[in-house]
């Protein structure tokens, strides 16, 4: 049984605060400070050019995907770390465009992340537009699944309502019609029990800064499926991904398994802190984790029910449709989030109406959602956005 | 004039020994650590999601190539950092084909790095070999500028060697040929006196952890001519670029300028200690640089001459033609640079018979050149990579 208590004690987060925005940037933990010091004065300072090989930070990218791949269940030695999601979702499918024979769509839904749709879209372009990026409502993607799709990309969670794809259901419906899957797993790694192994996903991409707790902008992840790797060209052939990067030849050779997904040089800073947020991760069963954060959910939504009438609940009803976030709508969403925030608990709102709270159990427990309850209830029932004395937000995340 | 033997106090070098490997990961500088302290804890841990407000973490992109610029000679907001350089050569190289009209040809040299032409290759497969990757000569890249060419993509300075490529001769002419031209300057900013604005560059792309000394894996950059980036439209079209990222909108629409440059979110740990070691050559007249670069160059070339004949210079002995490294053919080059490293002098070796030594004067004075000289002949004339007492290193990055 994962004890909670103990990985709460294991992040900072300032006092007085509820932090329910782990879904956008997840808290530090204690031990990144550690493992930085150990890389800047034990390595970087010392080793100099020989901590490629002695402090074996050419192999951060396979060992952080390793650890990533228990939490998302996939197979050991499919995932490998690096780059930004942006970067990762035109790796996937630039990668698995080139399967497609003569199939020319590409299926998504109108709840993916804007910023797949614009890779998507820049891809495209760039091939002329010989495929279509067709964009379905997020209900009704089975009936969209035929022999003419090429490729279905996805997000499972929406970023706004929460709302979560049953992703085996959805999947096997795709592979039964011959169609290559890609799932961005942003807002679902490290929030729900993913069975990727189980699953036969052909790809699927995420990043680490949100409920893994990389820290800002840590860097992303990509799976492929092992059935796979070693007949998918890579079209993004950096030289990490090279099958002998340090003989220099001019030829691309595509590296064994996953390697072949790796692209430029590894980031070891932001590889430290990664591996150090990873460590906590260890120690998770994700049963446990998705119990509590439906347990913590069903409790947030609950609370405020009586409390706030006047909250339209935009996630699900149903837990197993969610996501681990509980999103509202309300028309004064924007100052009401602010003056939430003021008051010590931290959510985001989303345009144009939605009031977002993230729902992390590695360091949110029954006693702050009981606070954020209180909070948020006397600010809706008192009308509190009405006073400001919030300051504006520039960007939400 | 600036201060040398002030900049060479500003980095945390090991108690005897002579660093000649910065040309491939600069050294750390001391107040690296204090900034990663404050992103830490200042930032990440108390300010948690506000940080991309409040501690202006989005603008970390423009922030850190505004300072590049000025090292590279480019204008004012040409310049954003993130992702690593191999994506950035495909940003380049594929946001540039969209312009190429009716030519056909990439033209690049055989000393170009091999992860540019790998990068090169993984795009033109993607665009179905419409496009041809043709590699010349270094010595024969201006009689191969026609207007059959496309794309001239070139690094101006051989990681190898050292030998140079004139980039305003070469780019004018490329430029009088109707050819748009990428330049890799991994090997050259913060090496050499660049003049990208006079120029008349198109595109340009660069690491940052050699001759800037960002740290291991620090991000890239792009620089893209103020002349052509509203006209340009980016292949990779990351949320980050974006007109109003925040809007969340389906449709990508480019962002102002260089902003249509980013991609993913950034790397805020990266690009903070990337922060700090820019600092540094906020104090450096890249004049004086380069004069102090020739003359440890020539100080390195000469001492080894009369004490080594059997070394034979691999790189160009006019110095003007070299950028800031100094490389040997040597038969017994990689025993021999392992038995130079064992006595305290770090260079590198390049396959096949290449011993590599960088010239870095942030951090190298002349006392460290001669001190290399010792060690190097007493190695070379003893023939002390006879006598092993070194440890094999797996990877020469």
């Amino acid at each position: 049984m994962t004890n909670f208590e103990e990985t709460k004690k294991q992040f900072i987060l300032p006092e007085g605060v509820v932090y329910l925005d782990g879904n956008s940037l997840g808290p530090m933990p204690k031990n990144v400070s550690d493992k930085l010091a150990n890389v800047l004065y034990d390595e970087w300072s010392t080793m100099l050019i020989n901590g490629w090989n002695d402090a074996e930070w050419m192999f951060q990218p396979e060992y952080l995907g390793n650890k990533i791949s228990r939490i998302i269940g996939a197979e050991e030695n499919s995932v490998v770390v690096g780059e930004t999601l942006s970067v990762r979702v035109y790796q996937a499918l630039s990668s698995a465009i080139r399967d497609t024979k003569k199939r020319k769509i590409i299926l998504t839904d109108s709840g993916n992340f804007p910023s797949d749709l614009y890779m998507a879209q820049g891809l495209l372009e760039l091939l002329n537009d010989q495929f279509e990026l067709r964009v379905c409502e997020p209900n009704e993607i089975l009936k969209n699944l035929n022999e003419e799709i090429a490729i279905l990309m996805l997000t499972d969670v929406d970023y706004r309502t929460g709302r979560r794809h049953d992703i085996a259901e959805i999947n096997k419906n795709a592979k039964d019609n011959g169609i290559i899957t890609i799932w961005d797993l942003a807002h679902s790694a490290g929030a729900l029990n993913l069975k990727l192994k189980d699953w036969n996903v052909d790809y699927a991409i995420g990043c680490t800064y949100k409920f893994l707790n990389g820290g800002p902008g840590s860097p992303a992840f990509i799976y492929v499926n092992p059935k796979i790797i070693d007949m998918i060209k890579p079209s993004l052939m950096g030289w990490l991904g090279h099958k002998t990067p340090f003989d220099f030849s001019h030829k691309y050779i595509p590296g064994t398994g996953i390697n072949r997904m790796k692209i430029g040089t590894p980031p070891v800073l932001a590889n430290a802190a990664l591996t150090a947020s990873l460590q906590i991760w260890d120690t998770i069963n994700m049963d446990d984790l998705r119990s509590k954060s439906i347990e913590l959910s069903e409790r947030l939504i609950n609370g405020l029910k009586s409390s706030c009438p006047n909250l339209k609940l935009a996630s699900p009803t149903v837990a197993q449709d969610r996501g681990s976030q509980v999103s509202f709508y309300f028309e004064h969403g924007y100052p009401a989030v602010q003056a939430i925030i003021d008051r010590g608990v931290i959510g985001d709102f989303r345009s144009p109406n939605i009031m977002r709270f993230g729902i992390t159990p590695l360091y949110i427990s029954e006693k702050d959602i009981d606070l954020a309850i209180d909070i948020i209830s006397t600010v809706i029932q008192n009308s509190l956005w009405d006073k400001p004395k919030y300051k504006k937000r520039k960007f939400v995340t």
